[in-house]
């Protein structure tokens, strides 16, 4: 059994696939950066959750139903300040407050669910974060939280509860396009354990508080901002060669380097620095500098390697162009995230199988029972 | 791949074996039915977590540690009123409690922690359980928690607030031996969750939440009251016979019988039974007579399927005799099992693999990406 698990196939799914050697990822088929760079974030997820793309009036209606989730219940609203209080990071608020609107909202286990009823309360969690994310980080900071507007896009109402302002175009189209790229991609550690939960029978929310657990680990969701403190450590363009060569030379991972699927350039890197490429200035010349030689390092270092920048790298980049603080990076992926995991959720509650696998024990041997005195 | 990934070995353990042909099972060779029969839950919850079951000045140091860690930080306390009041059950509440318990004891990701810091925010999760459990309970009906007590035991405590009452010795030991049975059990789900959440590197809390939502499953822990509520549904031995065979003959499954792995009788089972029988009474006598009939009837519907009571049989008896309320059984089942998973969690946290395994896509394929319209 190859250690965690890599490349061993745990299910079947119909919600897409990620081809590490051709440098492509779908989602149902459809290109993931293709969609992110001509449908708006709802058609994807309306995609995801659905099976389809919706048509003009879908669109309107499903717009609707998720806008109108955005409000929070008044018990979690109340808790908020003391969860912001609390502190530990916005993902461990995100893991106590959703947990708690959940439960508000009554959602009972999928097992006990219709289909129709599960995607419902899969709906409501998900509309709901980017709410609880923003306002969580604004009393964090010691400011109020803004209320969601239901007349804006989920991309354009997240950069608006955030910030109190409304977003520009180009901006709000920058995050779509990277809340697009990053809904789902594959079995990830926090997909597999949503997945786990759901076999279970258990409700929408727990499911998805083990994810946001999951995501919260440094091994998983931790580097999009840890890869733009690489730029902020490297500075100046003539450091960058000895930067990372005494980095590789002591064995450390260069944070937004590398990817355990993809050997080809990853695809969401190349569509965000594209993205950033909009933008232009000065960071956006250092990141493509920096990526062309630590690539080139690289191979030079450890060859055969294949190492590429993967979505971390550029997605850092973006959000910094977009004006969003650095404790936000991550929340803003989980933010797009949580709808691959609902799709996943729902999928997986199709099937009524517990996901339960076994171990080996490798301690003293037992021969006979050890006598407990 | 089998459905499930039943069978299938995913790690390696040095904590504990099932094995399911024998009926026997062990918690670091030492025979779990042994331990719950000669050593107390600190002593079990000491040999999990630090290998070794403790001498007596051990045992003193240990019990010390985890009951000064049974008081809840203020911001708890103050938002359980809130948390019961969402309702959707004590899982839910536990789930959202211990998640705000996690961040208000700063809990960091174990990937920066060193091991003897890891293991104390286990220890701090797991003896807040209790805690958090009973008083849920009883703000939900609309009485006052009981503060914990430090001269007591882990399970006399448990007992003592959540009734207020000091508990007779006959019930704390037989809780006591149904948690010490109950601590570990081969990769089931929620130790799975616990042990894919923990490989990201993600703090201890993040991972108890996700297995505490696994365990909310009604395909995981949901059953030692259903168990029960069959008793009740079949009223009198006379209906045993028509009751049971309507149901098979149906298709239905009988909660309390059958288990994944143990081909014999369930040690924890027979082990319930010898403690049920030491109480006596009307309810045992009928339990004793319901499982010999529906054995009977099981071997004669559903010969070569070799289906005996599971644990959620019997541990239901048990619970009811020593007064639990039914919303209390599988709560009481996660006080023991919490245990298990931190000892899984702090296992896990020695790798610095992150699980994550494939799936294979299912859906209709995309020969050229399907194009975006």
């Amino acid at each position: 059994m190859p250690r965690g698990l890599a490349g061993v196939t745990v299910t079947e799914t119909a919600l897409g696939d990620v081809r590490g050697r051709e440098g492509f990822y779908h989602y149902r088929q459809y290109s993931a950066v293709e969609l992110a760079q001509k449908r708006g974030f709802e058609d994807v997820w309306h995609l995801m959750v659905h099976g389809t793309l919706p048509d003009t009036a879908e669109r309107a209606g499903f717009l609707a139903r998720t806008a109108e989730r955005r409000s929070l219940p008044d018990g979690v609203r109340a808790a908020l300040p003391a969860i912001a209080r609390a502190g530990s990071g916005p993902l461990a608020g995100l893991r106590t407050a959703l947990s708690l609107l959940g439960a508000e909202r009554g959602m009972r286990p999928v097992y006990d669910l219709d289909p129709a009823d599960r995607a419902d309360d899969a709906l409501t969690a998900c509309a709901a974060v980017p709410t609880l994310l923003t306002a969580l980080h604004r009393l964090g900071e010691g400011r109020e939280p803004v209320e969601p507007r239901a007349d804006l896009s989920y991309a354009a109402n997240y950069l608006y509860m955030l910030t109190g302002r409304e977003p520009d175009e180009r901006r709000v189209r920058a995050i779509e396009r990277y809340l697009i790229a990053t809904v789902d991609h594959g079995f990830n550690a926090s997909t597999f354990t949503a997945r786990v939960i759901a076999s279970t029978g258990a409700d929408v929310v727990a499911a998805l508080t083990g994810a946001i657990g999951a995501l919260s680990g440094p091994l998983h969701g931790g580097a999009p901002s840890r890869a733009l403190d690489t730029l902020d450590a490297i500075g100046t363009p003539e450091r960058i060669r000895p930067w990372i060569r005494e980095r590789v030379l002591a064995g450390d991972r260069i944070m937004g380097f590398g990817h355990p699927v993809y050997r080809t350039e990853d695809p969401r890197s190349r569509m965000l620095r594209g993205i950033a490429e909009e933008f232009g200035g000065p960071l956006v010349e250092f990141a493509v500098q920096v990526e062309r030689e630590v690539v080139a390092i690289l191979a030079e270092l450890k060859p055969g390697r294949e190492l590429h920048t993967n979505v971390e790298f550029y997605a850092g980049v973006v959000m910094e162009l977009c004006g969003l603080p650095r404790a936000m990076f991550t929340p803003t992926f989980c933010a797009a995230r949580v709808v691959g995991w609902s799709a996943n959720i729902l999928e997986q509650s199709a099937d009524s199988k517990i996901i339960r696998p076994a171990a080996r024990y490798a301690g003293p041997p037992p021969p006979q029972p050890v006598p407990v005195v």
